[in-house]
């Protein structure tokens, strides 16, 4: 049998690992810092948990786990004329269980069934793999990372704040430049009332999205094909045509939705959390204020982001955004969040582009101890147990044979190092250690062997 | 609908996290420095790829993952006499997925479809969870995490005495004290071969495994009931009675099997990875001889090894052994290899009884600045984004409110200081912090802060 790996799924090698792990690193010690707490959810969830909240489409792309034992038993039981069965009606009599699709639903879960105990507002982040039956395709996996954090119970603002703060502080610390892209929920409902196209709002911003891409020209014909009037678009075309600073185009916003109460609602909103970003200050990341940003309309009721890379074109890096009722869904009601979330993979593709991995995410030097025989193994054995308890990673080749192959050994597996400690070394006490990256070769005293690896 | 986890899992508090964490990590840095390297597969695999490596029983636990799409056309297609279908024969037909089961098996699966690219003695390791439709029962979960590492491609014996070194290592940074117990798969052979059970073998080393429990004349009893003979037990009985230090025991088990020659084998093998292990000198661990340690007879060809804490009763915490042909089912022959393994459940357990977990699992000091409104939050958030800074966890209460409500937010959420940043202290550049652990508290100016919260 030649083994092969499932469609979509990776394994990912020990340099690959390095890499991911110092992205999640900065992920990680910067959730920290902002107050978030690490929770973990298993990977599978009840199929009722999963189903129906992802849409249509959704459920059809969760994963589920066929029952154990004879599991075709309750479908015969319930219906023995097995002419009628089909895929769809059958799945939840042969699965009652189902991969995580995101980490939004697990968490709901687990704040429902736990809000008796949990103090509000709730901050929790998570970095879980999740599973989806999507076609695979370059870029997109049917297994892959989210990174989410979120903070539920509190309308507060000043979450907001925070997490343009928390995008600010993570891709300085990652040294990637990043545009955070700003909108408000409201806003868009507010365009709707204004232009008079509540009926066509979904239509309006999808054509909308594409803006950058085919141009005003084009969006205004998807949206006639799509049975916008004349007289919405008159009322639309300078809300798409806005332009200035993020303060400019707010102060015209103003204008025109002087009459449309959710409008100034928004504005409000955004005008506080722009106004106090700014006093507070960001180290490296810019704050656009962008209209055309909708993201899963149907979730989202307040601010929105979204984050771009601002030197490789990868479409969105990160987003989130406020949300109503959480959990209301498991019967938990008035569970007002925000959350943001940073796109793993898209991230460590956007860093290696740039090149923007640290030269050596190992952190430890690697040495290689060369082999001469059992006698002086034990010897190098003792030597080496001291250099890892200094921390570095040390190994002894496993046999005595020609140095020459001990030597293309440590050359493949990126030693940094290579020691001979032979009779003759191990009488004198010394070792003599070769740095194989520059190719320079020391005989030093076996006691001076930790200022020599810690310089 | 109320909300519930899926039968066998867990959700993971962040105490729990942080917890297991320090275990990871100190796995983690110990597998480094010993010169392995991480390897990620897959959560799940094709199903084939697992299917016949585990036996009959284990091919009933894989967790299998159901065709998305019309998967019942299949299976309709193949065969439109829907009373035959049992729940058996139509897994094939309906699922061509199933969840990683152990960390082995994938391995080996990576060692095969990357083995021209691989350089030998290629060593990994591996911390990833797994699944397996087992009854849940107390201490024993549906998904749980292995810790496994192996080297693959040598039968060097120094592997063996460096994975002594690796669980010396690892336990001595855990505070956990431990005995490791040593045996080697031929000493079982020769057992057979010198009692002439061979065809009772199995049954043999099953008795032999409950001695500890039930007892010598207990297990005679048993090992009689299988139908070994009067004559095999005794043989057996001086071989079971075997005492003394480890090296006594050796010089017994020599004279004892001068004519077998497996046993003489594995004799001069424990011998050599003994007497190594002692010139180098293990830190805290006991090293035991355990003629009774079978473990997966069937997988194991050599080394034995098994790890039991020294103060708590709860079996095996970790264990391994030396085993032929990893890949062969694989199609890639000759792939001696020897591996161990980490509990990280139990270890948990044992570390929690024995109350050795550091007291803050958490590195940072946790900060929480109490709201006094608007204008003082954003100076608040000013200073709170340099204590972040500086490594530390700081938030800011999201909202105006009574003091008395912000403090017992605090004591809930385990901060280990608040500060009172007012209009008063704004003005004065001084913040006031209070411990609220051991309940001092102070006024500082601002700019000292750095050298109050490292001292």
């Amino acid at each position: 049998m030649t083994p092969s790996i499932a469609k979509g799924t990776r394994d990912f090698s020990s340099e690959e690992i390095y890499k991911r792990r110092h992205i999640i690193s900065v992920l990680q010690s910067n959730f920290e810092k902002f107050g978030f707490n690490p929770l973990e959810t298993p990977s599978f969830e009840k199929l009722q948990t999963l189903t129906g909240k992802y849409g249509e489409e959704g459920d059809r792309l969760i994963f589920k786990i066929l029952n154990s034992g004879d599991f075709l038993e309750n479908v015969k039981e319930k219906d023995s004329e097995v002419s009628t069965w089909n895929s769809k009606n059958i799945i939840p009599l042969i699965s009652e269980k189902a991969l995580r699709y995101d980490l939004t639903v697990p968490f709901a879960r687990y704040v429902a069934m736990n809000h008796g105990k949990l103090t509000f507002p709730f901050k929790r982040y998570q970095i879980q793999p999740v599973w989806r039956a999507d076609r695979p395709q370059k870029g997109r996996f049917r297994e892959f990372f989210q990174c989410d954090a979120d903070v539920v119970g509190s309308e507060s603002l000043w979450y907001e704040v925070n997490f343009i703060l928390l995008y600010d502080s993570v891709f300085t610390e990652l040294q990637l430049p990043v545009e955070i892209h700003l909108n408000n929920r409201k806003l868009l409902a507010a365009i709707a009332e204004y232009a008079e196209i509540e009926d066509q709002l979904i239509e309006f911003t999808v054509a909308l999205d594409k803006l950058d891409k085919i141009g005003l020209d084009k969006i205004l014909e998807e949206m006639v094909s799509k049975g916008i009037s004349q007289k919405s678009l008159d009322r639309l075309v300078p809300i798409i045509n806005l332009s200035g600073s993020f303060e400019e185009k707010l102060i015209q916003l103003k204008e025109i939705f002087q009459d449309v109460e959710i409008g100034l609602e928004g504005i409000k909103e955004l005008e506080f959390i722009y106004n106090s970003t700014m006093q507070i200050g960001l180290q490296t990341a810019d704050l656009q204020f962008n209209l055309t940003l909708a993201r899963g309309l149907d979730y989202y009721t307040g601010t929105i982001y979204e984050i771009k890379s601002k030197n490789v074109a990868m479409g969105s890096i990160g987003g989130g955004g406020r949300y109503d009722n959480l959990t209301e869904i498991f019967g938990v009601k008035n569970m007002s969040g925000v959350g943001i979330s940073f796109g793993l993979d898209r991230i460590y593709l956007v860093m290696e582009e740039l090149n923007l991995f640290p030269k050596s995410t190992q952190k430890n030097k690697q040495i290689l101890f060369f082999n001469f025989g059992d006698r002086e193994s034990i010897h190098a054995l003792m030597l080496i147990q001291k250099i890892r308890l200094m921390g570095f990673a040390c190994d002894l080749y496993p046999e005595k044979t020609k140095l020459q192959k001990q030597f293309s050994f440590a050359e493949k597996n990126n030693f940094e190092y290579v020691v001979f400690y032979g009779e003759e070394e191990i009488k004198n006490q010394t070792i003599t250690i070769k740095n194989i990256i520059i190719g320079k070769q020391e005989t030093i005293a076996t006691d001076q062997l930790s200022d020599y690896l810690n310089d």
